[in-house]
């Protein structure tokens, strides 16, 4: 079997908007070439469906459930509750959108993303759900293919070619600053 | 009795300002045909009147009261001190007005709504104020109707169609995401 | 109808441990003769049973429902996803209930109930769920209370004759402490 | 007029238990041999008596109020709104008085006092409180004094004699841990 | 003697960027025609200057010093320690100032103003600073000014008038917000 | 291959005082007979050995490395750095061991663990690490259990056997709730 | 030896975004004419390089390490664990930037730093790293200038000057406040 | 010279009750045989010592100050604005000392150090303080003597062998675990 035929990951999100930083896992997947079924589930507005897709998970075979919310973010934990598919959390920085001027300053969280983390990490003994950082979506992709490369050994030449690229882009950087100095590095850099 | 006949809820806030967050709760009542009386109320700048409008929302015969405020956000909890109606605290998320350049970016709260949070929740025992989250008045709309509707069966109906209307719309979006994937669903949405 | 034929109010909480704060409600529910139906539903343990519980609570005919739980708190804000029923959440200080001592001092929580209160409180727009302080289910019962005075006049004045007695009750000692002074005041009180 | 014939300061808290910390203010006063007049005020339980406070304390010519409060702590902020007497803010750390085992390590508050600091400073623009520390009932009571020392100048020389008291008794020690080194002293003064 | 003819109040700040917060105290002054003389006193580039500032203030006969600074917000504590003159600090939300590009949202302050104000309340036993809100300048003017109202009759009428004219103006908005309901109300005001 | 023949998930910690809080996921494994290598690799006292340990984890063919840390939680972010193989972090409550006096309520730590969980979940895109809720190490080897899974299908009949017994409790509990309601609950089962 | 001839200080950071603050670093040692070699060393993106990168400052014989990150910010405590030259932290203020749109306002961090500055300070005993402000480069430098200043005695006399310049400096805008007063002063200064 | 023969190390403190935390730098100092001199300087209680000390350390030729503070924990920041002497500040978790009745428990810190920790690090540009993490004053030591190894180089061989014995000691414990694996490890060692 190899992991590219059918989608090995389910990505899910509490809203629409939350779509903006979702996708940075969608992207990951995407140059790595793993399929993945995106859907919204609203913990509080499609209730119903928290059961429906666990199942749908289930049967469709999922290895990975990568869920977004921000605010209450009761998502990835209810998601979990309902499966053994291991959840990936990723809490979102919710906007304030009842702002009267939609400017983006106004949009700010009140409690930036620590709502959110705190209620996807502090679940009740016995019912597991792990959390990236704030907006982190990408960084729950890479974690993804890490339990997915368990499995589909070509993925763990892909990750280490992955860290690897990461090594020589810092050490390139690296050298260039060192060359440089910061004051002309920031110069170039930041124009 | 109907409930549309004479204002059930009374709405007050402790400033001119909060105006732009509290109309959330009234376009919920406008939205379903619920009359309400909107009043500014300073618990600091008007202390007197707390006792005053206490004995007026009694005598008008009001159900609940949607207390909005910022800061120190005493208000709520005050009202809740001069009447057994039930109050419904909206914590708002307070604006430094004294910043030399009035930008968006200048006029965040220093404390991101928390101090207002809690000055609506910790009352001591024996006085309840109950909050919805920062800046949620829309929420503390709805939270009013359901508390309505035990009255009137009519909201009851209403608010099963709102949940329902909400359900197949989130549906549709998810169906949408799932059959373009993240990063067409977002090019399509957030264009 | 009478307020005391049947239970008016369900009281839920997400673990047998929670049980010890919400007792608060129950003994404020008892003094005042209102029956109250109380049953663990934990969102995580239990998920199937949010949707059950929410069908049997509005065969019931709750008119208030009050949900306490601790960390993660999904337990208030799902069971609102489900029923129309106005819902009181109570924020619960948890306990890190794995530490190798069990004496008090080790049992606090890491994040002093600001998780249960932000995961009770930030529920996006158009699903609220309201909260009392952390801890304070006597609160929420007194809050039930003034929902259900609304429609069962007697409970008017049993609320203010609390509110009465309360008065009277801070006035008697505050006579006693104005006549002592702090000094013999604090010596007489806290022996 | 000598400042010791009537009393200066209303002392007040929001609730009997509060007593235990304001008395760090009244040993201030008594120490100095300024009058206090101690009372009982709670915003929530007495709302009535924040009026008729405000109008006794102008009658019996206080200088200084000083207010004790916890939690949601709106006494100190709702006496200033009644009255131009300047109001200093104690926040009081309150304890969860609800739980099962009344032991020490039980009873801490959940925000650590934080909620009370923020509701007794961020009030709005106009309606100025001020405050001290949490649970610095004695800092509240010398700067009492600092406030009643600009019309009674003997005042001024017992602040500046306490002054040079703290000066010397911490010059003192410190010569005696330069002599003894950090080792031997703490096993000197805390064996 | 009258309250007008010298400087009673003296307002320093740590650096002139704060200067555009403090003014708000000034304005205050200006207005009721206090006459007070501002300087800068950095408790970090000018330590020798707290001393001689706290004796320049006592020769000056100075009723109250207002100190605003932010961060770390060491001058209201240390110009305290010097003088038995009370003391109100102002903590002030500090920018960042190092940021590359210097717009509105880069200057945020790590820590909303929390830093300065726990470093102006959090003073040892003995050392009182009193604090106003973040930002709130203007609220440490009217405190002053109750404080010399202690000395100065014609003040308490002024501060009196204040409060009625408090009093009236959120009076008049709130009929306009009465009769025009909330959602007219807000397309009028902030259009 | 069966699971239970050598090891499949490496255990690690930042101290043997962190072992009191790490042993909740050993004993997991220990129920359900999955085997696991506990070793202490200190990120800061032995830093050599994280790359070593990396190699370690991936020549024994690791599935899934387990890492707590308390304070600054530098290991699991460490250990990630250097290896494919997903790392769950666990934040330990760091407890002030340099207290004069050692009782249980002084070794409280100073940030309530939000500082370990950040320092694990806040890691740069590219380089994730998840995180379980503070002290939750059991948790931790619950959803190692989950990734295990993916290729044991024998544990997942494990898994969901877990979940169906944890569901038969609460359901027992929540019966007996209902019939003997709180008061009578409480005092039975915390006498 | 003069210490301007071979770099006394090695300025790192974990990433090329991060040369916009740690420059503030370099001017300070432009300033004063001190050499310094500057690296990016990731410590998630090339942790091979932190044990190199140690032996390449002992070779060097640096004297200081400044060392900036954000978000967990590993890399301080990391050089630290690798050599016993002292190593000074800068926290830095992360920016989200996944957001969709690239404004000012939507890059902000979610945790204001506090998560760089506890990952930074918060080492267990026996590894110590020390931490200037958030976002305090030039702090860095002019502490680094100070351990410098121990072994070459001209860099004394330039911190002395620079000391002086900065109390000059002060003094001088102290007096055009004074004179003018504030309400001028801002207008002038800001205008 | 020899670092032995005279103190190079200047160890103060805020507070008499300061010096329980600060004997651990004391005791890194002993144990390295580095003399240091030990002194209480009370900013706000001896703020004429501030400006003395700072004079007094520079005649005895301290290469290092450590200072340590509580609350407000002025002391750091305005020793270091008087001298040119690297500080390392060390924040102390105050305890709320006025507590009715002083168990353990009562005498925690209103805001768990994070007070003393901002008002250390937060020091406007131009005036640095750099410090260790709560109530860590032995890492303060150690930091101390990284700076001294400048110097000395005998320091730096004795540095590297604590470093060494660290590393042993972890690695001896981690056998062990390894060996016994967890639960039986944990029975051993804290039984």
């Amino acid at each position: 079997m190899t992991y590219s035929k059918k989608p090995l990951v389910g990505i899910i999100m509490g809203s629409s908007s939350d779509s903006r930083i979702m996708k940075g896992a969608a992207e990951i997947f995407d140059e790595f070439k793993i399929k993945h079924e995106d859907q919204i589930i609203s913990a509080h507005r499609t209730p119903s469906r928290l059961a429906e897709y666990a199942q749908h998970a289930e049967k469709m075979g999922f290895k990975v459930i990568i869920a977004g919310a921000g605010g209450a973010a009761h998502l990835p934990g209810m998601i979990a509750s309902h499966t053994i598919i291991p959840v990936i959390g990723v809490p979102i920085l919710v906007y304030n959108d009842k702002h009267p001027k939609k400017t983006d300053a106004a949009k700010f969280s009140a409690f930036g993303g620590l709502d959110s983390l705190l209620s996807i990490t502090e679940m009740p003994s016995g019912s597991p759900v792990v959390s990236v950082g704030v907006n982190k979506a990408g960084n729950a992709g890479i974690y993804a293919m890490k339990i997915l490369a368990n499995e589909f050994p070509e993925l763990k030449n892909k990750l280490k070619q992955h860290k690897s690229d990461q090594h020589k882009s810092v050490l390139k950087e690296s050298e260039q600053l060192k060359k440089q100095g910061l004051s002309k590095f920031t110069k170039t850099k930041f124009k």
